[in-house]
């Protein structure tokens, strides 16, 4: 905040003396001559204020504009795979300090030196997750830009290391410009605005973030609990402004949204982290919370169970079941007792049978799923109708899984599941299990 | 502060859960089997307290316990040539980005994958730092270590990058814990205590550092300037507690002191965007103040006049000139103001030349004028007797020197020296100089 | 903050404490003999505890027992007239130091001891407030309570004292806990929720709040601003979503809302510095603001209006224009236009006149108008369909008045007003007044 | 901080304008005719300037000036007897809320209104306490000055009720602006410097002070605090550098020292409050804390001794006692065995009659055990050569006694103490006492 205002005003006084100076020269350079100008300065003299204007720069660009921009970072910034050759020989040769240095130095992509340049401006740790925010949209169309998101990978994984995050408990005393951010960024269950989000930071409720110090407005992930007693079995009750029981008669502590908020940070993982961070935060402030579980969603159940009616590959459904599963196609089925009836059995029969045996690199299919159970969590109960929302419907007929993370077996569980594919699941569901 | 308090305190219930885990197993695992589970582990599931397992592991190593550590970091841990010798090949043949993503994991150490995971824990950031505090003090003796300093520097460069470096003021109203932290890494005019301080912080000085969010209460470097009016010429009047003249009246900031506070930072150059900070912020809040310039030490001068005696290598010294110079031996030597009128025209000249034209890899032998130069000051005035501290008169017969920091000029400066070694220097000077 | 957690965990223990002891008595006290105990006990030894008692059983206290409340402290709390007879003939007779103590102690009413004394526990300041906002309430029904209520605001001018207050700069940034109360205690231009709120924080907005350390959650008074170019004339402009143009531009501030939050402070007049501190800040932070004005509801003018026509008093009306205004009991009669043209001279004459002689003790009668002049602004303009809100229609036909802060004149227009109740006003506004 | 920083630019504007004003009328006021005006002005349109001029013009008094200053407000601003009595009359007659209103505001002296309007101004409050720090001075000299105490013995009161003031702990993080104050105001046992505060406020020490909000860098009073095992009996141990025992051995927290900082509150009572929360705060901190006490002085015993010696009041001293109490005048009498041997069973006795039975207005005549007695506390022990210092020696023949604060006897202490003066005291003091 003081910070911010001051590195501005810092590079204010930069990017004028950088006007000044180049006055004599020619008016203004491309973005592409200011990265250069900045690598060959090697961040020195002024550095900060040649890195201000590449992140000014960038922000006038059109799409077409990024795009030539990440091809000109894909040509003239690729590591040289003759000089690699060469200098790897010289290493397996030499196997000295100075020819690895050398070989690093030639594999080590001048992008990665770039953008570390770049991150000497103001809002250049921001302006370097825009640009993967941006790369990440096109990159169906330019696998070959891969490359450059490898670099970025990298990078932002040593950044925002757990290491450098802080994790801030967020509530009615929090910055409204930080609030209105939450609402936004939820990616799970809505808010439609101020008032629902005041129903997830009420005193039953806890709110979770990690922030980064490059980025101290910006939220990086959240995760909402709630605290009930027993297990949740449905998400409606957990929005709704229901009364409030007295703190001390609480035993479980529900996570039941978890929302990444930076999209130029994905597939960079903190939310294992942040869940058992906030385990041992409520652990230590509320000793009468026994049980940590997830009411969670399971997008890929409903698209699982079409392809199975089509394709029938795992041979699960007989020919009457997939007729009786035509009938919902009807959004309002589960309004029909009697359809209702007929099928929930078969549904939570499918459901655990695509949770425990839908897998593709031997993890599960299902993304939640895949998250969960590679932290360590397990399978413990299905939620007939848990989410009755539009939403909860289409992805998963209203099934809502609980995963249990039991900090006792967390651990143990997370190395069957890395070593061996194998998943934990409660005796329960596992009866349901083919 | 009260992120590292959280922090510690889940650190804990994890450490506590990681011991009753293990109590199955074996007791205790070495720091190198620490090490290997760690990497193993992906940094998942507890990652953090294992990390925090090996920071408290190390703090317990004794010196012959580090060099152990440091030996097998290189054994293990160092990229196979062989490995990188096919994939290179293979990037070679397919310059695929999967041939190169192969190459760039085996070529990156898994030393830096391990530093990396260690940087998750609590004081994480301040154990790498001080791992390679540890490996600084043996390199000499183990040359073969500097692989693994290599791949230190490296992280180290990214994670203290200037834009996640916080400037901030020191003053009176600073912490005591910080404050006693300048007393102690003071590195060029000591302090003796909080007198001395003191004088240091009042209203005609000012005081700035850099702090890195995951070392809150640790300075990193640090600067102290004076206001006065007119450039100076002597230490001892600044240290001195003379009476201060109107806000109004000064027109000229000098710096007198930078000094790193943490060698297990050494190299990492944070000095340069320091200044320049410092400069810009005083512009802001002082229109008053027209000149920016030190008075420095020349660390490297009387060592250089020696060897000039001895081996006369430049042919410099007239045989009188040498014998003259020996007078200089006596300690007392300038309260004797014969010696002193006759050695000043030629101490002044050796400085000049020494300054100018002693030169190593095209860039200035001492380490103050080349770290001054390089961020294109130049160099402004001699001040004969300018410290008369037994340290200055020890280092350089007490001249001190003036680099002026001219934000006009300082990026041409800069540029020429680095691509030509060209040095900037006022008339006065100039005319020292053979 | 801090600070209230840990004086609400003391407090805690010291009512533990308090019930522990009084366990081996009788169970509970009453209120007043609650209150009995704490003048006896002369706040030392657990004061600070029976306090917190007191504020507790307040907090339980329903209308009825307020009352009876009330009626105790009226009859057991209120100096002795017998005593203070004695005492202050003593005093002329003596004239001395001694018997003046004696007989300050004895005027000095028995309540304030009290109140001062509630004001130790940890919400006592937030208490007392609230007990003058339950008394404001019935006052009207019960006139002798109004010692009551003089002793309060001796209290609470005292305690309030400008000195004690800090202002704060209300933005995005503030937190929600403390923007909603915005939200609810806005009293001019009402605003409909966050949105609204939101266009009131832009970036050519401004908001200040005086808050108090013993209630730091609660803003005391707050005044909005609008930056804009030229002097505003319409309340719907200054309310609407328009487009903003850059910070350069403005040449204006317009104070157009100020509302009081705390009823229990009513009649301590905060309002006042509020502005002149605003003022003098803007003035600090944009040069290129040059007028401060209001742009102010005329909250009595129609009832004033209706008074005329029915008595006349000031035979102000000719009859034709009396029939001429009930043509106004339309509630859309600004819709139509040859009403609108044949109205508008007639109410703006009545308007500049109502503003200038309805008086009442020599000062305006028009609650705005008195504020405002009080403190040394002067009538600048008046605004036709300056507000067309539907409260803006009921209080004064629509019309808006300016009042103008020129703080070269305020100290002047301030002692006239003061002295013979003369008031500033503009040569335009002047023309229209008989 | 900020809050200063911004009033202070808020007065200068004022104070701008002030002038400005003036130049057209005669160029300067007397501090007199300032708060003339300031009582005239009735603290609106510009207050809080004339208050900062009274701030100013009271800081530039001169001694002499200040007595002036003081008869000034003695003669211009006091109640008049003869209006008083008048209006007392009038209220016996009328018993109304008019009648006492008028009275009340009669008696309340002109001079709190002044103080309260002074109270305004940006460092309105500290001029205030200033204000009574120099009124205490000659108050001895000028006795009928004491009527002005009163004032301000009575406003304080209510400005520094202990609702406002916040609870600090002091450590090493604390700014060096308010850890040397600690230096200079500890007024019991010497600090020599830093190091001698940095003992103080070690792990297993701890410190506590009390602010005012409107004083933010000034600690009101402060008590350090010994966390140690079993009960100490010297103060030489408790300051020395020994060894830390781990926390989770103490039992015992010694309240060692007790320091008032301002003189300008002396009288206003607030180490009751801070003992008091402090024991509570470490209670609720550390539950294996069994026993609270103090490590006191007895300050004046010696005297009390010398003046049995002489007088003999209280027979207490037979005359071979009176002999051999003439040795102790030799400075260095507790190296001598015999002497020390000789006299230990006989200042032992003495102290406990000194403390038990030396009363005056059936209060005990030294102050320390007035206050802690008055506090509840009880006394527990008295500790031979507990404090062998010069001071300590000279007070107290080195003796220093415990009193024990008990929370759950304390209030009942209390109520004897005040009710009947009775003191508790353990068994084995008791023995001592005649």
């Amino acid at each position: 905040m003081g910070l911010n205002k001051w590195i501005n005003s810092v590079a204010e006084s930069g990017l004028e003396l950088l006007r000044k100076q180049r006055l004599n020269n020619k008016p203004t350079l491309s973005i592409n001559e200011l990265c250069q100008s900045l690598l060959r300065n090697k961040g020195e003299a002024l550095g900060t204020a040649l890195a201000s204007e590449i992140v000014t720069a960038y922000m006038l660009l059109t799409d077409d504009d990024k795009l030539s921009f990440f091809q000109m970072l894909l040509q003239k910034y690729t590591p040289d795979p003759e000089q690699i050759s060469l200098l790897s020989k010289e290493y397996l040769e030499q196997k000295s300090r100075n020819a690895f240095h050398k070989l690093s130095q030639a594999v080590e992509s001048p992008r990665q030196k770039l953008f570390r340049q770049i991150n000497m401006a103001p809002t250049g740790t921001q302006t370097v997750v825009n640009i993967r925010h941006d790369l990440l949209k096109i990159l169906n169309d330019y696998p070959e830009l891969k490359m450059i998101d490898d670099d970025l990978v990298h990078l932002l994984s040593s950044w925002f290391s757990p290491g450098f995050l802080e994790l801030k408990q967020i509530d009615w005393n929090t910055s409204a410009l930080i609030l209105e951010k939450l609402i936004a960024y939820e990616a799970v269950h809505e808010m439609k605005g101020w008032e629902d989000l005041r129903r997830r930071l009420d005193d039953d409720r806890r709110c979770f973030a990690f922030f980064h110090p490059a980025l101290p407005d910006e939220p990086i992930i959240f995760v909402e609990v709630a605290l009930v007693k027993g297990i949740s079995d449905s998400i409606q009750n957990i929005l709704a402004k229901n009364e409030m029981e007295s703190v001390e008669k609480f035993d479980t502590a529900i996570f039941y949204s978890i929302s990444n908020c930076q999209t130029g940070l994905k597939g960079i993982n903190f939310g294992n982290f942040l869940i058992k961070q906030v385990v041992m935060q409520l652990e230590n402030e509320m000793s009468q919370i026994k049980n940590y579980a997830t009411l969670s969603p399971i997008p890929g159940f409903r698209n699982w169970v079409k392809s199975q009616i089509e394709k029938n590959e795992l041979q699960i459904l007989s020919p009457e079941e997939s007729t009786l599963l035509k009938l919902l196609d009807n959004e309002d089925w589960f309004l029909d007792e009697e359809i209702t009836a007929s099928c929930q059995p078969l549904l939570l029969k499918l459901c655990a049978n695509y949770l425990y045996h839908s897998k593709q690199d031997n993890k599960p299919c299902d993304p939640v799923a895949r998250f969960h159970l590679s932290n360590g969590a397990s399978i413990l109960r299905l939620n007939w109708l848990g989410d009755v929302s539009a939403k909860g419907m289409h992805q998963s007929y209203g099934i809502l899984v609980n995963y249990h993370y039991d900090l006792e077996t967390v651990t143990e569980n997370h190395e069957s599941f890395v070593n061996d594919g194998s998943i934990t699941i409660s005796k329960n569901v596992m009866k349901l299990v083919n």
